[in-house]
């Protein structure tokens, strides 16, 4: 097992009362999102991320803080932490079909043998431990709203099947851990988010139009638009993972916006921010593909006092000069992108 | 990594054209009985099992053979055995609810790292693998008769989710080396089976109602006896995995006897069979216990020539004298078990 602090001291214990909390995967667009409320909450954050989709620029302004602390390692590998650990979020695996089509086997073994890790750590340090799962637990759903009681529709046999049964066995490890071995364990299922630093190449829809309209491309609508997402901003999502860990829920709780739109209503709202109408090109459905998507968030309304306060049209307004700033696209020039 | 086998010469190797066959979970009730078909098929068989379920009873004819070599191990471990091998059932998993439940964690990874060691295995060894799923991937269905392309109604989070998810996660793991890695991978999704070597304490409801009568004691039924299921005798069974495991198909395959019983309809033919009416009692139905199941074998009959030949009737003959034997019962006191 690889003790992945060799210089324990370097990490700054903060003031008494605070938490030090690892974050797996906090590398990532959630992830570094989390690690910096985190940090300005005053807690002490131990970051693990292998970089496969995460990235250094994420994380690049938390490396300067003396209550943060990076290791580059990945979580399939038994490994140890020295001294205290309150709580561990784990957020490590890649969520992007691409990327998690890459290395189907990388991916699933992400998912169970990084929850397995991670639970042993947390068996350790008696910590709290979060799985962040995902609305991909429910497939291709039959039903136009999915609760936590819905089972899903999820092909065990297909392109998507290393991501999703992977995160529905993950479930299953922290409902075990939780139920049979007085772990302390939450389990989030998240439905699709988006804001400042994600990939602009993990080829997710709302990154996808962004980067397209910016770049003057058409934008590439799969199937025939009529497809819905519901689209929660990272700062909502961030604000959900805390309280669900500061909750006493054991089961399964929905986080992501209620709102609900196709994709060519969601090309359109870009499209109105930009000020730009960009051609659109129809590539057939992946296979598999969810037709639709929208959480029912009664669960998190009740358990967690929590919504989504931020519309599409701001979270886009919030997002766009992100990505316009990496891609060096002068938004001085665009004329719609105001509130 | 264990080297299983210290004496390679041990196993007497067969005639040209002769397979050598890895059974994992061979000392269990249907691994047992594939061992005995492969062996008396002229097969050189190499039978892996940790007796956690299984019983060197079942084996105890086949290790007197000159072909049958049997190794106590644990699949969740890394292992390789040297030589060539051709052929690798995967049947070892704990099966009946109290076995699987009795270590949830272990269950699970017996799913998830077994199928991962036979995989590399068969990867070594360039040797077909076949995963024996199991119809509980389609959990409590919603539809009276189950296709493959049925995709379930699995409880992540509950007590039957070791077992499900385990399978389901196991389904992926093949499907993925079959269709991305290049490997000879079968999948058959088994339904309730049933024969002699049954283990008599399991608590599986062909087994519990045969013991039951023939100890005298009241036969248990959970919920109303309503809910159905279909029942396999066993040498069917076998009969379907050779089958699959010499076919061309890597898709999953549903092998079970489309017969459908209602648990009081299986109580009374229990009965008739033994000539005594014994009492019932009724028990609370365990939570996600499936309300039907019922396989639809379409692709068996078209992909495998297969179906069952053996009806209930007939199987309960062949199997309550095994049950009886075992419980030191005389059946010649019985009336009614003549076909």
């Amino acid at each position: 097992m690889r003790d992945l602090v060799d210089e324990p001291g370097h990490v700054r214990r903060g003031l008494p009362g605070h938490k030090v909390v690892v974050v797996a995967g906090g590398a990532g667009f959630l992830g570094s999102a989390l690690c910096a409320r985190l940090i300005a909450s005053g807690q002490t954050v131990i970051c693990i991320d292998n970089l496969l989709t995460g990235s250094a620029d994420n994380i690049a302004t938390l490396l300067r803080h003396p209550r943060f602390r990076f290791i580059q390692h990945d979580i399939i590998t038994p490994f140890t932490i020295p001294g205290r650990v309150d709580e561990i979020y784990n957020l490590a695996c890649p969520a992007s079909p691409p990327r998690y089509q890459a290395d189907p086997i990388h991916t699933f073994r992400t998912s169970i043998d990084g929850s397995l890790n991670l639970l042993a750590l947390a068996e350790r340090k008696e910590a709290r431990v979060l799985l962040t799962s995902t609305s991909e637990v429910y497939g291709d759903p039959e039903i136009p709203l999915q609760s936590e009681s819905y089972r899903g529709c999820v092909n065990t046999v297909g392109p998507r099947a290393c991501y999703d049964e992977g995160k529905r066995a993950a479930e299953t490890l922290f409902w075990e851990y939780g139920a049979h071995r007085g772990l302390e364990t939450r389990i989030a299922r998240i439905f699709n988010t988006y804001g400042p630093q994600m990939d602009p190449a993990d080829g997710r829809v709302v990154s996808n139009f962004i980067v397209q309209a910016l770049s003057g491309k058409a934008l590439t609508i799969y199937g025939d638009g009529s497809q819905t997402r519901s689209f929660c901003y990272v700062s909502d999502l961030v604000d959900g993972l805390i309280r669900l860990m500061a909750s006493d829920e054991k089961m399964p709780v929905n986080l992501g916006n209620p709102g609900e739109f196709t994709m060519l209503e969601l090309a359109e709202k870009v499209q109105a921010k930009l000020g730009r109408r960009s051609a659109i090109v129809f590539r057939p459905l992946p296979q598999d593909d969810p037709r639709q998507r929208r959480p029912d968030i009664t669960r998190a309304r009740l358990l967690l006092g929590w919504a989504p306060t931020v519309p599409l049209d701001r979270g886009l307004e919030l997002t766009i000069p992100w990505f316009a700033q990496r891609l060096g696209v002068d938004l001085q020039h665009e004329t719609a992108l105001v509130s």
